[in-house]
Protein backbone atom coordinates (compact mmCIF):
# COMPACT_ATOMS: atom_id res chain seq x y z
CA UNK A 1 0.00 0.00 0.00
CA UNK A 2 1.05 3.69 -0.76
CA UNK A 3 -0.34 6.13 2.16
CA UNK A 4 -0.91 9.34 0.03
CA UNK A 5 -0.95 12.51 1.24
CA UNK A 6 -1.95 15.65 -1.22
CA UNK A 7 -0.91 19.39 -1.09
CA UNK A 8 -1.41 22.12 -3.88
CA UNK A 9 2.10 24.14 -4.26
CA UNK A 10 0.47 26.51 -6.85
CA UNK A 11 -3.42 26.31 -7.21
CA UNK A 12 -5.89 25.23 -4.98
CA UNK A 13 -8.40 22.50 -5.88
CA UNK A 14 -12.16 22.51 -4.39
CA UNK A 15 -13.55 19.79 -2.32
CA UNK A 16 -15.40 18.54 -5.01
CA UNK A 17 -11.66 17.28 -6.48
CA UNK A 18 -10.89 16.13 -3.50
CA UNK A 19 -13.54 13.81 -2.91
CA UNK A 20 -13.73 12.37 -6.53
CA UNK A 21 -10.05 11.46 -5.92
CA UNK A 22 -10.71 10.10 -2.49
CA UNK A 23 -13.88 7.97 -3.92
CA UNK A 24 -11.62 6.39 -7.03
CA UNK A 25 -8.96 5.63 -4.40
CA UNK A 26 -11.51 3.70 -2.09
CA UNK A 27 -13.81 2.06 -4.84
CA UNK A 28 -10.92 0.92 -6.80
CA UNK A 29 -7.52 1.28 -4.93
CA UNK A 30 -8.18 0.18 -1.29
CA UNK A 31 -4.51 -0.69 -0.67
CA UNK A 32 -3.86 3.21 -1.07
CA UNK A 33 -4.99 5.56 1.10
CA UNK A 34 -5.08 8.95 0.51
CA UNK A 35 -5.23 12.73 2.64
CA UNK A 36 -5.89 16.06 1.34
CA UNK A 37 -4.26 18.54 3.67
CA UNK A 38 -6.57 21.48 4.10
CA UNK A 39 -4.32 23.62 2.07
CA UNK A 40 -5.13 22.54 -1.14
CA UNK A 41 -8.89 24.34 -0.75
CA UNK A 42 -6.96 27.71 0.46
CA UNK A 43 -7.18 30.83 -2.20
CA UNK A 44 -4.90 34.11 -2.01
CA UNK A 45 -5.67 35.73 -5.21
CA UNK A 46 -4.19 33.34 -7.57
CA UNK A 47 -2.35 30.66 -5.22
CA UNK A 48 -3.80 27.96 -3.06
CA UNK A 49 -2.78 30.48 -0.10
CA UNK A 50 -0.06 32.59 0.69
CA UNK A 51 3.66 31.51 0.05
CA UNK A 52 3.78 30.68 3.54
CA UNK A 53 0.74 28.35 3.79
CA UNK A 54 1.83 26.47 0.55
CA UNK A 55 5.51 25.96 1.62
CA UNK A 56 4.66 24.90 5.49
CA UNK A 57 1.80 22.27 3.99
CA UNK A 58 4.63 20.81 1.77
CA UNK A 59 7.04 20.68 4.41
CA UNK A 60 4.65 19.44 7.28
CA UNK A 61 3.50 16.70 4.48
CA UNK A 62 7.15 15.89 2.83
CA UNK A 63 8.84 15.28 6.64
CA UNK A 64 5.96 13.13 7.93
CA UNK A 65 6.85 9.39 8.05
CA UNK A 66 3.50 8.76 7.61
CA UNK A 67 3.32 9.06 4.49
CA UNK A 68 5.26 7.32 1.71
CA UNK A 69 4.35 9.78 -0.82
CA UNK A 70 2.83 13.66 -1.54
CA UNK A 71 1.03 13.65 -4.90
CA UNK A 72 0.74 17.77 -5.60
CA UNK A 73 -3.18 18.85 -6.43
CA UNK A 74 -3.07 20.74 -9.44
CA UNK A 75 -0.24 22.73 -11.05
CA UNK A 76 -1.49 26.07 -12.46
CA UNK A 77 1.56 28.88 -11.26
CA UNK A 78 3.42 28.95 -8.05
CA UNK A 79 4.96 26.19 -6.62
CA UNK A 80 8.33 28.35 -7.73
CA UNK A 81 7.80 30.97 -5.35
CA UNK A 82 8.58 28.40 -2.58
CA UNK A 83 10.66 25.11 -3.74
CA UNK A 84 14.02 27.00 -2.45
CA UNK A 85 12.57 27.42 0.92
CA UNK A 86 11.13 24.01 1.20
CA UNK A 87 14.34 22.12 -0.21
CA UNK A 88 16.23 23.70 3.02
CA UNK A 89 13.76 22.20 5.32
CA UNK A 90 13.58 18.89 4.22
CA UNK A 91 14.17 16.13 6.53
CA UNK A 92 14.86 12.30 6.41
CA UNK A 93 11.36 11.24 5.91
CA UNK A 94 11.22 13.68 2.34
CA UNK A 95 14.30 12.26 1.15
CA UNK A 96 12.89 8.62 1.60
CA UNK A 97 9.39 10.11 -0.41
CA UNK A 98 8.25 9.93 -3.75
CA UNK A 99 6.60 13.23 -5.15
CA UNK A 100 4.41 12.99 -7.83
CA UNK A 101 2.99 15.93 -10.33
CA UNK A 102 3.66 17.69 -13.54
CA UNK A 103 3.61 20.93 -15.09
CA UNK A 104 3.94 24.24 -12.94
CA UNK A 105 5.32 21.05 -10.33
CA UNK A 106 8.02 20.91 -12.44
CA UNK A 107 9.73 23.58 -10.22
CA UNK A 108 9.61 21.26 -7.06
CA UNK A 109 10.21 18.01 -9.28
CA UNK A 110 13.51 19.85 -10.39
CA UNK A 111 14.39 21.21 -7.33
CA UNK A 112 13.88 17.87 -5.61
CA UNK A 113 15.90 15.93 -8.23
CA UNK A 114 18.66 18.39 -7.61
CA UNK A 115 18.70 18.01 -4.19
CA UNK A 116 18.35 14.36 -4.20
CA UNK A 117 15.26 14.41 -2.29
CA UNK A 118 13.16 11.31 -2.53
CA UNK A 119 12.02 10.22 -6.18
CA UNK A 120 10.83 13.15 -7.88
CA UNK A 121 7.43 11.50 -11.01
CA UNK A 122 5.90 13.14 -13.62
CA UNK A 123 2.43 12.52 -13.63
CA UNK A 124 -0.76 13.21 -13.40
CA UNK A 125 -2.58 15.18 -10.68
CA UNK A 126 -6.01 14.36 -8.11
CA UNK A 127 -7.38 17.56 -9.66
CA UNK A 128 -7.85 15.39 -13.05
CA UNK A 129 -10.05 12.54 -11.24
CA UNK A 130 -13.55 14.43 -11.48
CA UNK A 131 -13.89 13.96 -15.59
CA UNK A 132 -13.77 10.31 -17.09
CA UNK A 133 -10.62 10.77 -19.28
CA UNK A 134 -8.93 12.13 -16.81
CA UNK A 135 -9.89 9.61 -14.31
CA UNK A 136 -7.90 6.79 -16.47
CA UNK A 137 -4.82 9.50 -16.30
CA UNK A 138 -5.28 9.50 -12.52
CA UNK A 139 -5.75 5.21 -12.20
CA UNK A 140 -2.16 5.64 -13.96
CA UNK A 141 -0.90 6.73 -11.18
CA UNK A 142 -2.77 5.08 -8.60
CA UNK A 143 -1.64 1.63 -10.72
CA UNK A 144 2.08 2.69 -10.68
CA UNK A 145 1.87 2.95 -6.94
CA UNK A 146 0.54 -0.02 -6.88
CA UNK A 147 4.05 -1.49 -8.73
CA UNK A 148 2.11 -1.44 -12.04
CA UNK A 149 4.71 -0.26 -14.74
CA UNK A 150 1.99 0.32 -17.31
CA UNK A 151 1.08 3.90 -17.27
CA UNK A 152 5.40 4.49 -17.50
CA UNK A 153 6.17 6.86 -20.50
CA UNK A 154 6.86 3.79 -23.42
CA UNK A 155 10.41 4.85 -24.36
CA UNK A 156 12.04 4.34 -20.98
CA UNK A 157 14.45 1.75 -21.58
CA UNK A 158 15.96 1.54 -17.97
CA UNK A 159 18.96 2.35 -19.39
CA UNK A 160 19.02 5.83 -19.59
CA UNK A 161 17.96 8.75 -16.91
CA UNK A 162 15.31 10.58 -18.03
CA UNK A 163 13.39 13.61 -17.53
CA UNK A 164 9.93 15.80 -18.03
CA UNK A 165 9.30 19.25 -17.91
CA UNK A 166 6.56 21.48 -19.10
CA UNK A 167 8.62 23.86 -21.74
CA UNK A 168 7.85 26.74 -19.99
CA UNK A 169 8.69 25.68 -16.47
CA UNK A 170 11.91 23.87 -18.01
CA UNK A 171 12.67 27.18 -19.63
CA UNK A 172 11.92 29.28 -16.22
CA UNK A 173 14.29 26.69 -14.05
CA UNK A 174 17.51 27.14 -16.38
CA UNK A 175 19.86 29.38 -14.58
CA UNK A 176 18.09 29.36 -10.74
CA UNK A 177 18.94 27.13 -7.92
CA UNK A 178 16.30 25.22 -9.11
CA UNK A 179 18.25 23.79 -11.94
CA UNK A 180 19.46 19.93 -12.00
CA UNK A 181 22.35 18.52 -13.74
CA UNK A 182 20.37 16.68 -16.72
CA UNK A 183 24.09 15.85 -18.84
CA UNK A 184 23.11 12.16 -20.03
CA UNK A 185 19.57 12.43 -19.48
CA UNK A 186 16.84 12.07 -21.95
CA UNK A 187 15.07 15.45 -21.31
CA UNK A 188 11.13 15.09 -22.35
CA UNK A 189 8.89 18.35 -22.69
CA UNK A 190 5.30 19.41 -23.43
CA UNK A 191 3.64 22.02 -23.59
CA UNK A 192 -0.49 23.50 -23.75
CA UNK A 193 -1.77 27.10 -24.38
CA UNK A 194 1.03 28.69 -25.51
CA UNK A 195 1.64 30.48 -29.55
CA UNK A 196 3.82 28.48 -31.75
CA UNK A 197 6.29 31.45 -31.66
CA UNK A 198 6.34 31.28 -28.10
CA UNK A 199 7.43 27.42 -28.22
CA UNK A 200 9.96 28.25 -30.70
CA UNK A 201 11.16 31.42 -28.45
CA UNK A 202 11.47 29.08 -25.55
CA UNK A 203 13.91 26.54 -27.56
CA UNK A 204 15.86 28.97 -28.63
CA UNK A 205 16.02 29.44 -24.52
CA UNK A 206 16.47 26.17 -23.64
CA UNK A 207 19.28 25.42 -26.43
CA UNK A 208 22.35 26.59 -25.12
CA UNK A 209 21.33 25.09 -21.31
CA UNK A 210 21.18 21.53 -22.87
CA UNK A 211 23.81 20.80 -25.46
CA UNK A 212 25.15 17.41 -23.49
CA UNK A 213 21.68 15.57 -22.92
CA UNK A 214 21.15 12.49 -23.99
CA UNK A 215 18.12 13.24 -26.29
CA UNK A 216 15.45 15.35 -26.51
CA UNK A 217 11.72 13.78 -26.96
CA UNK A 218 8.41 16.15 -27.45
CA UNK A 219 5.64 15.34 -25.77
CA UNK A 220 2.43 16.93 -26.65
CA UNK A 221 1.67 20.84 -27.82
CA UNK A 222 -1.53 21.13 -27.18
CA UNK A 223 -4.68 24.12 -27.01
CA UNK A 224 -2.31 26.31 -29.23
CA UNK A 225 -3.89 29.35 -29.40
CA UNK A 226 -4.80 30.79 -32.91
CA UNK A 227 -2.25 33.70 -34.01
CA UNK A 228 -3.28 36.11 -36.28
CA UNK A 229 -0.73 34.58 -39.15
CA UNK A 230 0.54 30.88 -39.80
CA UNK A 231 3.68 30.33 -37.93
CA UNK A 232 4.83 28.52 -40.62
CA UNK A 233 6.29 25.40 -38.64
CA UNK A 234 4.48 22.56 -36.67
CA UNK A 235 5.88 21.86 -32.90
CA UNK A 236 7.81 18.46 -33.94
CA UNK A 237 9.51 21.23 -36.57
CA UNK A 238 10.80 23.30 -34.37
CA UNK A 239 11.74 21.16 -31.56
CA UNK A 240 13.95 19.63 -34.73
CA UNK A 241 15.25 23.26 -35.94
CA UNK A 242 16.33 23.93 -32.73
CA UNK A 243 17.81 20.19 -31.43
CA UNK A 244 19.96 20.09 -34.60
CA UNK A 245 20.85 23.88 -34.52
CA UNK A 246 22.57 22.91 -30.94
CA UNK A 247 23.30 19.56 -31.71
CA UNK A 248 21.28 17.83 -29.33
CA UNK A 249 19.83 14.48 -30.59
CA UNK A 250 15.81 14.48 -31.16
CA UNK A 251 14.87 11.09 -30.36
CA UNK A 252 11.50 11.46 -31.58
CA UNK A 253 7.74 11.78 -29.28
CA UNK A 254 7.26 11.06 -26.01
CA UNK A 255 3.48 10.32 -24.39
CA UNK A 256 3.60 13.43 -22.32
CA UNK A 257 1.69 16.66 -21.85
CA UNK A 258 -1.88 18.35 -20.54
CA UNK A 259 -3.84 15.13 -21.79
CA UNK A 260 -5.56 11.91 -20.68
CA UNK A 261 -2.72 9.72 -21.99
CA UNK A 262 0.03 11.96 -20.09
CA UNK A 263 2.22 8.75 -19.21
CA UNK A 264 4.63 8.33 -15.97
CA UNK A 265 8.53 9.40 -16.15
CA UNK A 266 10.18 8.94 -12.87
CA UNK A 267 13.15 10.84 -12.84
CA UNK A 268 16.43 9.26 -13.07
CA UNK A 269 16.89 5.77 -13.51
CA UNK A 270 13.41 4.62 -11.20
CA UNK A 271 12.11 1.67 -10.87
CA UNK A 272 8.14 1.34 -10.30
CA UNK A 273 7.21 1.25 -6.10
CA UNK A 274 7.85 -2.49 -5.28
CA UNK A 275 4.08 -2.60 -4.55
CA UNK A 276 1.57 -4.60 -2.43
CA UNK B 1 20.96 64.63 -41.38
CA UNK B 2 20.89 61.09 -40.17
CA UNK B 3 20.99 58.61 -43.59
CA UNK B 4 18.65 55.75 -41.49
CA UNK B 5 18.35 52.54 -43.38
CA UNK B 6 15.31 49.75 -42.07
CA UNK B 7 15.24 46.41 -42.21
CA UNK B 8 12.88 43.91 -40.19
CA UNK B 9 14.56 41.28 -38.22
CA UNK B 10 11.70 39.43 -36.73
CA UNK B 11 8.06 39.98 -38.66
CA UNK B 12 7.20 42.24 -41.89
CA UNK B 13 5.09 45.92 -42.35
CA UNK B 14 3.36 46.51 -45.22
CA UNK B 15 4.12 49.25 -47.80
CA UNK B 16 1.61 51.63 -46.60
CA UNK B 17 3.25 51.86 -43.18
CA UNK B 18 6.58 52.19 -44.99
CA UNK B 19 5.13 55.27 -46.82
CA UNK B 20 3.39 56.78 -43.92
CA UNK B 21 6.85 57.22 -42.47
CA UNK B 22 8.57 58.12 -45.76
CA UNK B 23 6.00 60.75 -45.48
CA UNK B 24 6.66 61.45 -42.18
CA UNK B 25 10.67 61.96 -42.67
CA UNK B 26 9.63 63.91 -45.76
CA UNK B 27 7.25 66.60 -44.26
CA UNK B 28 8.73 67.23 -40.80
CA UNK B 29 12.39 65.87 -41.02
CA UNK B 30 13.76 66.89 -44.60
CA UNK B 31 16.88 66.80 -42.96
CA UNK B 32 16.71 63.10 -42.68
CA UNK B 33 17.01 60.71 -45.22
CA UNK B 34 15.21 57.14 -45.27
CA UNK B 35 15.43 53.88 -47.01
CA UNK B 36 12.98 50.73 -46.53
CA UNK B 37 15.04 47.49 -47.59
CA UNK B 38 12.75 45.36 -49.49
CA UNK B 39 13.32 42.51 -46.97
CA UNK B 40 10.71 44.64 -44.98
CA UNK B 41 8.02 43.40 -47.20
CA UNK B 42 8.88 39.55 -47.08
CA UNK B 43 6.73 36.95 -45.71
CA UNK B 44 7.66 33.76 -44.60
CA UNK B 45 5.61 31.67 -41.82
CA UNK B 46 5.58 34.08 -39.18
CA UNK B 47 8.66 36.21 -40.29
CA UNK B 48 9.51 38.85 -42.69
CA UNK B 49 11.40 36.40 -44.83
CA UNK B 50 13.59 33.20 -44.08
CA UNK B 51 15.92 33.51 -41.38
CA UNK B 52 18.93 33.98 -43.94
CA UNK B 53 16.53 36.86 -46.08
CA UNK B 54 16.65 38.53 -42.84
CA UNK B 55 19.89 38.51 -41.38
CA UNK B 56 21.35 39.26 -45.15
CA UNK B 57 19.57 42.34 -45.36
CA UNK B 58 20.56 43.28 -41.80
CA UNK B 59 23.95 42.63 -42.49
CA UNK B 60 23.70 44.62 -45.91
CA UNK B 61 22.29 47.73 -44.01
CA UNK B 62 24.35 47.40 -41.02
CA UNK B 63 27.75 47.16 -43.06
CA UNK B 64 27.08 50.03 -45.72
CA UNK B 65 28.58 52.89 -44.85
CA UNK B 66 26.15 55.41 -46.77
CA UNK B 67 24.24 54.84 -43.62
CA UNK B 68 24.59 56.40 -39.98
CA UNK B 69 21.84 54.31 -38.54
CA UNK B 70 19.46 51.16 -39.03
CA UNK B 71 15.89 51.37 -37.43
CA UNK B 72 14.14 47.91 -37.33
CA UNK B 73 10.65 48.26 -38.88
CA UNK B 74 8.98 46.21 -36.64
CA UNK B 75 9.19 43.84 -33.30
CA UNK B 76 7.07 40.64 -33.15
CA UNK B 77 8.84 37.77 -32.88
CA UNK B 78 12.73 36.06 -34.46
CA UNK B 79 15.45 38.34 -34.27
CA UNK B 80 16.80 35.79 -32.19
CA UNK B 81 17.14 33.65 -34.71
CA UNK B 82 19.81 35.86 -36.89
CA UNK B 83 21.28 37.53 -33.74
CA UNK B 84 24.71 35.25 -33.30
CA UNK B 85 25.11 35.02 -37.22
CA UNK B 86 24.59 39.17 -37.50
CA UNK B 87 27.12 39.81 -34.93
CA UNK B 88 29.73 37.95 -36.45
CA UNK B 89 29.70 39.59 -39.75
CA UNK B 90 29.83 42.83 -38.64
CA UNK B 91 32.33 45.08 -40.46
CA UNK B 92 33.71 48.64 -39.11
CA UNK B 93 30.76 50.58 -40.95
CA UNK B 94 28.49 48.60 -38.92
CA UNK B 95 30.78 49.68 -35.57
CA UNK B 96 29.85 52.70 -36.05
CA UNK B 97 26.53 53.07 -36.64
CA UNK B 98 22.79 53.57 -34.39
CA UNK B 99 20.35 50.69 -34.27
CA UNK B 100 17.18 52.24 -32.80
CA UNK B 101 13.89 49.07 -31.99
CA UNK B 102 12.29 48.00 -29.55
CA UNK B 103 10.69 44.94 -28.23
CA UNK B 104 11.35 41.63 -29.99
CA UNK B 105 14.52 43.98 -31.26
CA UNK B 106 15.88 43.42 -27.98
CA UNK B 107 17.35 40.90 -29.01
CA UNK B 108 19.92 42.39 -31.25
CA UNK B 109 20.54 45.41 -29.18
CA UNK B 110 21.25 43.16 -26.45
CA UNK B 111 23.88 41.23 -28.96
CA UNK B 112 25.24 44.66 -30.01
CA UNK B 113 26.05 46.18 -26.82
CA UNK B 114 27.73 43.05 -25.62
CA UNK B 115 29.86 42.96 -28.68
CA UNK B 116 30.56 46.54 -28.84
CA UNK B 117 28.69 47.27 -32.10
CA UNK B 118 27.42 50.79 -32.60
CA UNK B 119 24.85 52.27 -30.26
CA UNK B 120 21.80 50.44 -29.75
CA UNK B 121 19.36 52.20 -28.55
CA UNK B 122 15.12 51.56 -27.39
CA UNK B 123 12.81 53.29 -29.39
CA UNK B 124 10.00 52.98 -31.33
CA UNK B 125 9.69 51.59 -35.04
CA UNK B 126 8.60 52.93 -37.89
CA UNK B 127 5.91 50.56 -37.89
CA UNK B 128 4.24 53.54 -35.64
CA UNK B 129 4.00 56.06 -38.09
CA UNK B 130 0.47 55.14 -39.45
CA UNK B 131 -1.21 55.99 -36.36
CA UNK B 132 -1.89 59.41 -35.00
CA UNK B 133 -0.65 58.37 -31.44
CA UNK B 134 2.13 56.07 -33.22
CA UNK B 135 3.21 59.10 -35.27
CA UNK B 136 4.08 61.08 -32.34
CA UNK B 137 6.43 58.30 -31.09
CA UNK B 138 8.24 57.82 -33.96
CA UNK B 139 8.81 61.57 -34.17
CA UNK B 140 10.29 61.48 -31.32
CA UNK B 141 13.10 59.35 -32.29
CA UNK B 142 13.35 61.30 -35.25
CA UNK B 143 13.67 64.53 -33.21
CA UNK B 144 16.79 62.63 -31.31
CA UNK B 145 18.32 61.53 -34.30
CA UNK B 146 18.23 65.54 -35.18
CA UNK B 147 19.99 65.94 -31.40
CA UNK B 148 17.21 66.47 -29.77
CA UNK B 149 16.89 64.88 -26.05
CA UNK B 150 13.84 65.55 -25.02
CA UNK B 151 12.02 61.99 -26.21
CA UNK B 152 14.53 60.78 -23.32
CA UNK B 153 13.37 58.04 -20.52
CA UNK B 154 13.47 60.96 -18.14
CA UNK B 155 15.13 59.35 -15.00
CA UNK B 156 18.61 59.10 -17.69
CA UNK B 157 21.18 61.37 -15.70
CA UNK B 158 24.22 60.68 -17.47
CA UNK B 159 25.98 58.89 -14.53
CA UNK B 160 24.61 55.43 -14.33
CA UNK B 161 24.53 52.84 -17.43
CA UNK B 162 21.10 52.31 -18.75
CA UNK B 163 19.26 49.94 -20.90
CA UNK B 164 15.54 48.83 -21.68
CA UNK B 165 14.45 45.85 -22.51
CA UNK B 166 10.39 44.02 -22.96
CA UNK B 167 10.90 41.41 -19.71
CA UNK B 168 9.79 38.02 -21.73
CA UNK B 169 12.62 39.41 -24.26
CA UNK B 170 15.14 39.85 -21.51
CA UNK B 171 14.13 36.78 -19.53
CA UNK B 172 15.20 34.73 -22.96
CA UNK B 173 18.31 36.25 -23.63
CA UNK B 174 19.66 34.97 -20.18
CA UNK B 175 21.91 32.64 -20.36
CA UNK B 176 22.28 32.44 -24.28
CA UNK B 177 25.42 33.90 -26.21
CA UNK B 178 23.43 36.81 -26.91
CA UNK B 179 23.44 38.62 -23.21
CA UNK B 180 25.27 41.42 -22.29
CA UNK B 181 27.53 42.21 -18.86
CA UNK B 182 24.55 44.40 -16.94
CA UNK B 183 26.57 45.08 -13.81
CA UNK B 184 26.00 48.60 -12.38
CA UNK B 185 23.23 49.43 -14.83
CA UNK B 186 19.51 50.75 -14.59
CA UNK B 187 17.42 47.82 -16.31
CA UNK B 188 13.85 48.86 -17.15
CA UNK B 189 11.76 46.72 -18.32
CA UNK B 190 8.19 46.52 -20.05
CA UNK B 191 5.41 44.16 -20.75
CA UNK B 192 2.31 43.60 -22.87
CA UNK B 193 -0.27 41.21 -23.40
CA UNK B 194 1.41 38.87 -20.57
CA UNK B 195 -0.43 37.65 -17.56
CA UNK B 196 0.19 38.91 -14.16
CA UNK B 197 1.46 35.32 -13.56
CA UNK B 198 3.39 34.97 -16.08
CA UNK B 199 4.84 38.51 -15.43
CA UNK B 200 5.35 36.97 -11.57
CA UNK B 201 7.48 33.73 -13.37
CA UNK B 202 9.36 36.13 -15.94
CA UNK B 203 10.99 38.20 -12.99
CA UNK B 204 11.72 34.37 -10.85
CA UNK B 205 13.67 33.42 -13.62
CA UNK B 206 15.32 36.70 -14.23
CA UNK B 207 16.12 37.45 -10.88
CA UNK B 208 18.70 34.96 -10.57
CA UNK B 209 20.50 36.99 -13.20
CA UNK B 210 21.07 40.64 -12.11
CA UNK B 211 21.50 40.98 -8.83
CA UNK B 212 24.43 43.21 -9.30
CA UNK B 213 22.59 45.61 -11.75
CA UNK B 214 22.49 49.34 -10.30
CA UNK B 215 18.78 48.86 -10.04
CA UNK B 216 15.22 48.20 -11.75
CA UNK B 217 12.72 50.22 -13.28
CA UNK B 218 9.10 49.29 -14.19
CA UNK B 219 7.90 50.44 -17.65
CA UNK B 220 4.68 50.13 -18.53
CA UNK B 221 2.97 46.64 -18.53
CA UNK B 222 -0.15 46.79 -20.52
CA UNK B 223 -3.13 44.33 -22.59
CA UNK B 224 -3.05 41.81 -19.45
CA UNK B 225 -4.97 39.26 -20.74
CA UNK B 226 -8.24 38.44 -18.33
CA UNK B 227 -7.33 35.57 -16.30
CA UNK B 228 -10.23 33.24 -14.79
CA UNK B 229 -9.14 34.93 -11.40
CA UNK B 230 -7.55 37.79 -10.36
CA UNK B 231 -3.64 37.50 -9.88
CA UNK B 232 -3.74 39.37 -6.29
CA UNK B 233 -0.67 41.90 -6.84
CA UNK B 234 -0.14 44.57 -9.69
CA UNK B 235 2.46 44.88 -11.92
CA UNK B 236 4.29 46.74 -9.92
CA UNK B 237 4.03 44.88 -6.50
CA UNK B 238 5.46 41.85 -8.12
CA UNK B 239 8.41 44.13 -9.39
CA UNK B 240 9.06 45.12 -5.99
CA UNK B 241 8.31 41.83 -4.42
CA UNK B 242 11.41 39.89 -6.51
CA UNK B 243 13.68 43.04 -6.25
CA UNK B 244 13.34 42.72 -2.44
CA UNK B 245 13.97 39.13 -2.65
CA UNK B 246 17.30 38.95 -5.08
CA UNK B 247 18.30 42.28 -3.63
CA UNK B 248 18.17 44.31 -6.27
CA UNK B 249 16.95 48.20 -5.69
CA UNK B 250 13.55 48.66 -6.81
CA UNK B 251 13.84 52.15 -8.48
CA UNK B 252 10.40 53.33 -9.09
CA UNK B 253 8.81 53.42 -13.04
CA UNK B 254 10.43 54.53 -16.39
CA UNK B 255 8.32 55.41 -19.27
CA UNK B 256 9.23 52.80 -21.45
CA UNK B 257 6.61 49.98 -23.22
CA UNK B 258 4.01 49.10 -25.90
CA UNK B 259 2.41 52.63 -25.76
CA UNK B 260 2.69 56.13 -27.44
CA UNK B 261 4.93 57.30 -24.68
CA UNK B 262 7.61 54.44 -25.27
CA UNK B 263 10.43 56.74 -24.64
CA UNK B 264 13.84 56.69 -25.89
CA UNK B 265 16.76 54.89 -23.31
CA UNK B 266 20.29 54.67 -25.68
CA UNK B 267 21.93 51.67 -24.11
CA UNK B 268 25.04 52.69 -21.74
CA UNK B 269 26.11 56.00 -21.71
CA UNK B 270 25.01 57.74 -24.41
CA UNK B 271 24.44 61.25 -25.43
CA UNK B 272 22.56 61.80 -28.47
CA UNK B 273 23.39 62.75 -31.64
CA UNK B 274 25.52 65.96 -32.30
CA UNK B 275 22.56 66.60 -34.71
CA UNK B 276 22.68 69.00 -37.77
Amino acid sequence: MTRIAVCAPATAITRDHAEAAEALVADEFPQHSIHFHDQCFLGAGHFAGTDIERLEALVELANDPQYDAVWFAKGGYGSNRIAEAAVARMNEAARAKTYVGFSDMGYLLAAFYRHDIGQPVHGSMPVSARSETGREAVRRVLRWFSGDGSGLEPSLDGQTPAVAFNLITLAMIIGTPLMPKLDGHVVMVEEVSEHLYSVDRLFFHIANALPRIAGLRLGSVTAVPENDREFGQEAEDIAKFWCARAGIPYLGRAQIGHTADNRIVPFGLASPPTGD
